[in-house]
C-alpha cells in the first residue's frame, strides 16, 4: 500500500520501520528532516513536505506528540488536509484529546476525506517488534483498509467503533488506569513503610499474588527501589495524559476523582523538580507527604 | 505441633484441615458448636470454651472476621489471655486494625505470652488448597515456631518484620490497593462508555496488556458484564477496610487520598441498597454518577 | 430548678456559674474535684459523686469532650443511668458522635428517663456571657422543660427536631463547614502567593466583601499573619471533629468529600508536629504542598 | 480622560456609564453594535470598529466574557494592539487565565504598550452603582494613572502587585473561594438532612453566628429553598471559573484538592441539565448522590 508517514520520532521510525518490512510503499516527513533521513537505508522515500508525503497517497499516517503539532500539521494551504486526495484516509496514531480527534475527523469530513484514530499501546520498543495494541475509530471501511498496515505495526487490533474520538477516550483510559494505580501503590508503599515494613517485601507481595502482571511489576520496582531516573514517561507528560483524560471525561460529564488525586500528586511532584523523572515519582511525593524524606 | 484453633468459619476450617493433614494435632473451637463440628471428622478434637481450646498449646490460632470478635475471645477470665500457658504463641490470622494488633501484643506481652499477627491472602479455596499467601508479623523466634504450621497452610510467607501491626498493615495495603484498583477501573469504563465504546472492548484491552493479572480479570469482568451478584467481597466488608486502612493511615501521619475516593464510593453504593454486591459494585456507582443508569 | 452538672471544665463552670447567676440551684461534680471547687464560691454545691450530682435532680448536664467521657459517666452502678431519678433528664452538652447520642438516648428510654442534646456554638468566653449557640434535639416535652436553662446559658436556640443525634450532625456540620472554609482559604492564599500577591491583600479582599463575617476574619487573619500559636481550635480536635462528621456522614449514606480533603490536611499537619497548633495550621500544610516553606 | 470601552455587555455598560457620570470622554464598541447604542444617549460615542474605540485614546479597557474573546479582540491588522498608540495602557477588566494575562501582557510590551488587569467583584447592579471591588496588577505607574478610572466605578482597589497575573489569580481565588463555600455548604446540608434537620435550621445556624456574610446567605438560602432558578451565576460559568482556577494553580505548582471536589460536582449536576441553573446546583447534585432525591 502507498502509505505517507509525517512524524518519525523514535515511535515513528519503528513503526514505519515495520511497514517498510512489511512491503508497504512508505514516504516519511519530518519537522526536522534530519531525523527522518534516517529511515531512508529502509528503502522509505523521505520528502521535505506534508504535501509530499501525503498526494496521491490512500492512507497517510501522523504520529505526532501533542494535539498542537497535529493542528499545525492538518491545517493551512501547505496542510495534510489540502494536500490528501478525495477519499484518502489520515490515519492518526498519536494520542490525542477527544476534542481534537472530532476536530480532525470534522476537518476531513469536510474536505470529502475520512480520519481513522488508532492510537497506540506500546514502548519504542514494541513498536520495533510489530508488537503495539492499536484502538481503532473510524468508519468501518476506513478501518478496514487500514488493516494491513495494522497487521505489519501490532499485536492486536481492539475496536471502539464508528468514532475517533471513542479510540482516543480508551487510550486516555489505558493511561489513566495505569497513572492511577501507580499512585495508589505509592500511597500503599508509604502506608507499610511507616510501620516498619521493607518495600520490596511490599513489592513481593502485591507481584506475587493479584498483581502478577507488567503495569505493577515495572512501577512497583521503580518505587520499592526508588530508581526515579529509570525513565519509562515522564512526570510532565504524565500531568498531560492526566489533563487529556480529566477533559475527556469533562466532555462527556464524567466525574473522575481518582484522576484528580493522580493529577495532584504530579503537580506536586513537577513543582518539587521531578517532571523528567519517571512518572512514578508521584510515589515519592506521597512519601513526602507522609513524613518519610 | 499441639494447636488450639479459634474461629472455624469458611477460611478457619478450610486452613484447620489443612494442619491436621500435616499431622498436627488441633484443638477447635468456635462460638457456635455445630461449626466446629464438621471439623470433627477429620481429626480435630472439638471443645465447648476458648480455656479448653488453648491450655497447654503451644500455639493457639484465632481467625476471626472483627477487631470485637478477637477482643472478646482475649479478654476476661474466660478468655484467650488467661487460657494460655506463659510462652505461648498467639497467631491472629485474621484481618485486624493496627490498633487492635498493637493492644493484642502487649496484653499477651503483660501476660508474659507472645502475639504473632499473620493476616492471610486468598479465599476459602486457597485455604483448602494450602496456598494462601501469609504475613507474618512478630518476634522472629516465635515467627520461626509457627513455620511448620505457616508450611502447612500457606503458599508463601512474606515478613512483615517484629510488629504484628506491620503485618496488619501489609494486608490493609493489599486490600486498598485492590479496592482502589477497582475504583479507577469502574472510573475507566464509564469514560468509555460514555464515548461508545463496549464494556468487553475495555476489558480486552486493559487484561491483554499491562493488566494481566488475576485482579485486573476478576474485577474487570464483573465490571464488564455488570455482574454485581458475583460476590467475592461485599462492599459492606469493603468499606469495613477502607475505613481500617483509613484509620492506619491516620495512626502513621499518611493521608491516602485514593482511598477516600474508594470509600465515598462504597458508602454512595450501600446507601443505593447495594451492600451486599461485590464490591467491584463500586463502579456502578460510578456509572450513576456518569448519567448511565 | 435543680440541676446536676458533671464536666466542669473551661466551658462548663462558664455555664454552670450563668445558671447559678440565674437562680438556679447548681449541684457539680468533675472527675478532678480540685477544678470543681472553682465553682463553689459562686453558689454551687460540689460533691464528690456523680450519684450525689444526679439523685433528685430533674436535669443534669454533662459537658464533656470525648464519648468515651460521657459513656464513663453514664455506665455501670455508680453511673448516671444508675442515679437519676426515673423520668428525669440528662441534657447532653457536649460535642458527641451521632452514634453515642443514639447509644445515650436508648440507654436513658431504658431506664425510664429522658436524653436530651444540646451540643453548643461558641468559646469558653460566649459561655461566660451567656451568648452560646444551642442546638437542640429531645422529645419536645423536655427540651421544654430545660429552656430556663437555655435561656440563662444562651443567645439563641436551634431546634433540630425530636431526634438526639439530629442535634449532633447540627454541631458536626457547623464544624465541618467552618473547618472546610479554612481549608479552602489555604488553599486560595498558597495560589495567590505563588503570584506573588501579599497575603494581607488577599485577607482584605475576602473579608471586605462576600466573607464579612466571624469565621473568615478569625482564621483568615491568623493564615494570613502565618500565627499558628494563636490557638483557638488545636489541629488535632479539628482532626477529631472531621472523623466524627465522616462516621455521621458514612452512617447516614452521605458521602462528604471536602471533608477527605479537611482531614488529610489536617492529618499531614499534625505529622509534621503542628498538632497542637490552631487549626488553621492546615493553610501551613497545603503552602508545603505548594513549594512556599 | 479619553477612553476607549470595548465589550458593552450588562456589566460594561453600567461600569462605562459610571465613567460618563464622573466626566470621562468614553468611545465605545460592541461586537454586536446594538447593544453599545443603548449606550449613546448616556453620552458615549458608539463606533463601528475596535481601531476607532482605541486610536488617540490614553486608556481603552475591555470587559469581555473569555479568553477567546479578548485573544480575538486584541489580534491581527483590526485588533487592539495594532490600534492603540505607543505608550497607551489596555486595561483588561474581565476574568482572563493567568496565561492569557501573561500573554496580553507581553504583546502590549512587544508593541510599546501597557497592559493593566483589573478584574472586579460584583454584580451587574454594584457596576451601576460604582461600588465594585477591582484587583490590580500591573506597572504602578499605570495603575496609577487609571485611578480616577477605578475610583469612578468601584468602591475599593485591591493592589495585586505588578504583574497582571497577579490580579487574574486573586479574581480567580475568590470565585474558588465563594464556589467551594458553597459546595461545603451543600454537603452539609445532605448531612443534617439525613438526619431529620429542616434546611431552614442549618440556614440559621450557619449565618446567625461565624458565617454572617453575603455569600454564606445568598446561597445559603438558594439551597436552603432548593430555589436553583434563582441565577446569580450558573453552573456552567462556575466549571469555566473552576478550570481557570485548576490551570492557574498547575501553573504556579500548587495542588488545590478542594477545586476538584466543587469541579466534579459542578460536571455531574451539568450533566444531569442543570447547567443553567444557579451554580448553588451543586448543592442538588450532592443530595442526589446522598439518596435525598
Amino acid at each position: 500500500m502507498k502509505v505517507g508517514f509525517i512524524g518519525l520520532g523514535r515511535m515513528g521510525q519503528n513503526m514505519a520501520r515495520r511497514l517498510l518490512e512489511a512491503g508497504h510503499d512508505v514516504t516519511g516527513y519530518n519537522r526536522t528532516y534530519e531525523k527522518a533521513a534516517a529511515l531512508a537505508p529502509a528503502g522509505a522515500e523521505i520528502v521535505r513536505s506534508i504535501a509530499d508525503a501525503a498526494a496521491a497517497r490512500e492512507v497517510t499516517i501522523t504520529m505526532l506528540g501533542a494535539d498542537d503539532d497535529l493542528a499545525q500539521v492538518m491545517e493551512g494551504p501547505a496542510g495534510l488536509v489540502a494536500a490528501m486526495p478525495a477519499g484518502a484516509i489520515h490515519l492518526g496514531m498519536g494520542t490525542h484529546s477527544v476534542a481534537m480527534s472530532r476536530r480532525a475527523a470534522t476537518m476531513h469530513a469536510d474536505a470529502g476525506q475520512i480520519y481513522v484514530a488508532a492510537p497506540v499501546l506500546g514502548r519504542p520498543d514494541a513498536a520495533a517488534a510489530g508488537q503495539l495494541g492499536i484502538l481503532t475509530g473510524g468508519p468501518p471501511d476506513a478501518v478496514e483498509t487500514c488493516r494491513p498496515l495494522f497487521a505489519a505495526m501490532g499485536r492486536r487490533c481492539f475496536d471502539a467503533g464508528e468514532a475517533p474520538e471513542a479510540a482516543a477516550s480508551m487510550k486516555l483510559a489505558n493511561n489513566f488506569v495505569l497513572g492511577c494505580a501507580i499512585e495508589v501503590m505509592g500511597e500503599a508503599f508509604s502506608l507499610v513503610r511507616r510501620y516498619g515494613v521493607r518495600p520490596d517485601t511490599l513489592y513481593d507481595m502485591l507481584t506475587d499474588g493479584i498483581f502478577d502482571c507488567i503495569g505493577y511489576k515495572v512501577y512497583g520496582d521503580i518505587i520499592a527501589k526508588e530508581d526515579w531516573d529509570r525513565v519509562g514517561m515522564t512526570a510532565s507528560l504524565g500531568l498531560k495524559d492526566a489533563n487529556l483524560a480529566l477533559a475527556a471525561a469533562e466532555a462527556a460529564g464524567v466525574p473522575l476523582p481518582s484522576a484528580n488525586v493522580w493529577r495532584d500528586r504530579l503537580i506536586g511532584a513537577i513543582a518539587r523538580g521531578d517532571g523528567e523523572r519517571d512518572w512514578a515519582v508521584v510515589a515519592r511525593e506521597q512519601a513526602r507527604a507522609s513524613g518519610l524524606e
